[in-house]
């Protein structure tokens, strides 16, 4: 058995989770007609993803007990996290403005064309906004309903440590995309070192990315079939450093990236300003002249920073790029390292050993 | 004992749940700087306001024991409802571009101050609605882990009732807030005789202020205790007619209530464009120029709906008014005789009538 193998058997299983789950909460509404326009947004909300989380949770379930990926029934489980994640990206894509994801509109923009095409009053805009901030909070509310039918099925040991982590992910969630969203904000001074404040930096990668994409999770998937506390530390040993590897190098590609692969346009990430580690150490280790060009193109409004995008991809180049390589390359280590110590000391099975390390190269082998 | 005598205490006990619920929720982010501007905001946003349905919870375990107010440790659940109430709220002020809530900047107004203060980059409005609505769901997660902690205190059994309850409630406010949202943005027809859908309108009524306001926080104190199907069914028809009634006031208070009492600029409701049943009933009742002047009022962006406002408020006079102030009556004695039935059939001692039937006083017999 093998990850690649077993996952789009998986995914059509989140699918159906998310999709039962979605139906029970908003039975409540079915009589009430125009509220289907919500709801009918919430199913297309759900309706595609790579599924990473819940696929995450099912992988440190398999890897506890081991046995087969989809041995045990997370599905309601599944469904809170990607429902939640669902919720996430309708509240994100109102504040980034976003047009499209994965392709299709966004909730705010789907909002906003049904208030145009029917000609209602006041302003469709605005009418996109607000539904999307409601929508995003009914797909929360469906996630809730779904952890809590999941917790209510395991022990409840189990359940409280499982409640525990999954409330603390979201705050986590809040805390990390208000950071990012500040930081865009900050004007860069080019006699100031620490215009670019790394820890703050960090501490974004390791809540958004690192802990809420891969350690929770997983995790959660752990602690649902009851795995021991050496367990979970060797679990969050191994997939912490990955998960974090895994934003590095999502940071690389948004400067780098091919946009025919990534699908997002050449330097999107340059554009819309985001601080990232790439750009601290660019910050760090370049010159007076490289760092006024850098601060030119973040302290220029978002539409006029196109022509600075390429100058600062071969500032990047010339300075950032290699720390962040060497970085990206120690993080897989440490994970790798950690993953060979645990089926050293008989916590992880060869098995549950492969099923990881496919995990990790899909998390630090990607060039979209 | 009356309710009138615990209150102050009971406000002080829930006011000191939601700051511990607070602290816990958001000690993750202690040892980040920058994100104390989120948290600070947080205690902002719950440092006042009535407490309504916490108090619920309280006279809802109280009734079901007939024990005095307070007897039993809801600290919690009166955590998770006024966190959950704040988030929602945070969330509304954005939607409706709200500046002030009892006297009080709102959330994205405090953000996009910050903003502008410290001469941040981009657009300061735009960071304060993207703060406010992470603000929202940072307040979401606190309540969260703290109905999960306030769960794991009581009989499971018991814990999965409320955990259900808790949860569809969230479903039922983000369905009727966009019910709400949705209804202010159709164009009115005065040709068309059910061009104010009275049912969506009860709809919304039922489900942002009946259920969420009163119904779900007394039932979810009474199921903590293990209320009964009976006493279940006995609560609901008393609280749910008042809870109706309640909004039914507050509806007739925007179109006529003294600003110095109610805190509200004269007929807020008709600049706001909201769609009440009064309104609804005034244009089943009116005539076709009545329905004309609605119309015209309706169909002008709000700034100019001022001049209006006179006009309507005899017109509703006229017609509407009359016929829900006999809809309030109806319901407030649907309630009072659903109690004295209750009563009658000893399923609700006289103690705990006296403090249901306060509550139902505070509920519909009110100038602000």
């Amino acid at each position: 058995m093998s990850l690649a193998s077993e996952l789009p058997t998986l995914r059509a299983r989140i699918n159906d989770s998310c999709n039962r789950a979605l139906e029970r909460s908003t039975a409540v509404a079915t009589h009430i007609r125009p509220a289907q326009e919500l709801t009918t947004n919430a199913y297309q909300a759900i309706a595609s993803g790579k599924r990473f989380r819940a696929i995450g949770a099912y992988i440190g379930a398999a890897v506890t007990t081991d046995t087969t990926l989809g041995a045990h029934d997370l599905d309601d489980l599944a469904a809170a996290l990607e429902l939640y994640q669902a919720s996430a990206l309708a509240h994100d894509d109102v504040i980034d403005h976003a047009d499209t994801r994965r392709g299709s509109p966004t909730p705010h923009r789907i909002f906003e064309h049904l208030h145009t095409e029917r000609a209602w009053l006041s302003n469709p805009q605005e009418f996109g906004q607000a539904s999307a901030i409601l929508l995003g909070d009914l797909l929360f509310s469906a996630a809730e309903a779904s952890i809590h039918r999941f917790c209510s099925t395991i022990p409840t040991h189990y359940a409280n440590s499982v409640y525990e982590r999954y409330a603390t992910m979201h705050t986590e969630v809040a805390i990390g995309q208000y950071l990012d969203v500040r930081a865009e904000q900050l004007p860069l001074d080019p006699a100031d070192n620490n215009a670019l404040d790394e820890h703050t930096i960090t501490e974004v990668v390791r809540l958004k990315s690192a802990r809420y994409s891969v350690v929770h999770p997983v995790l959660l998937g752990a602690q649902t079939v009851g795995a021991t506390p050496d367990l979970r530390h060797a679990l969050e040993a191994i997939v912490h450093p990955w998960g974090m590897a895994f934003q590095y190098r999502d940071d690389v590609l948004g400067v780098f990236g091919n946009p025919e692969v990534t699908g997002k346009p050449a330097g999107d990430d340059l554009i819309e300003g985001k601080r990232t580690l790439l750009l601290a150490l660019t910050w760090q280790h370049g010159d007076a002249t490289q760092r006024r060009h850098i601060a030119h193109l973040f302290n220029a409004p978002p539409h006029a920073r196109h022509e600075y995008v390429g100058d600062l991809r071969d500032i990047i180049s010339q300075s950032g790029l290699r720390h962040m390589e060497n970085t990206i390359t120690d993080l897989v280590a440490q994970g790798t390292n950690a993953l060979e110590h645990a089926v050293t000391t008989g916590l992880i099975s060869d098995q549950s050993a492969g099923i990881l390390s496919e995990l990790g190269d899909i998390l630090t082998k990607r060039s979209a």
